[in-house]
């Protein structure tokens, strides 16, 4: 059986795959791919957005190459920055001396 | 009920703060901390290692401002380098022209 986090490496595999997959290159998401990406997988976070651009200028900034798609490397920042933030948000530092 | 990419967020920050609570900065993981968390999350990566020095220098490697420790950024990089080179191992590129 796999462990919590063999099971989610290989989460991360399938989503970016299943949406990358949809059209063009199968190994990058399209600005289209990611769209549905983001409102599908993460629509908790799109739904609370009033600017429709944000998604938009999330894809310029996720996309470093700016090839005009998103890589596996590019879509894991992503998601390792939403981690970042909620692990920053849930630790109450002490406070300092 | 949480998406499959929120479910993973939260593990990753679960299996990090599982193992960063042990002993110490309950927010990094200390030497210890990331062999008991490679020895048990990602032991079917440690058990084919007959180096045994090579735990040791991954966390030197993680450990980018080598204070010993490693936080959470340091540990998702370990993660997406473990997944990129799953992606990138079960892609197969079609040849050149």
């Amino acid at each position: 059986m796999p462990t919590e986090t063999e099971r989610c490496i290989e989460s991360l595999l399938a989503v970016f795959q299943r949406y990358a997959g949809r059209e063009g290159d199968n190994c990058t998401l399209s600005k289209r791919e990611f769209l549905a990406f983001m409102n599908t997988e993460l629509a908790a976070f799109t739904k609370n957005q009033k600017d429709p651009g944000v998604v938009d200028r999330m894809m310029k900034k996720l996309d470093l190459n700016s090839d005009g798609q998103l890589d596996f490397q590019e879509f894991l920042n992503l998601i390792g920055g939403i981690a970042v933030a909620c692990h920053n948000s849930l630790v109450v530092k002490a406070p300092g001396p």
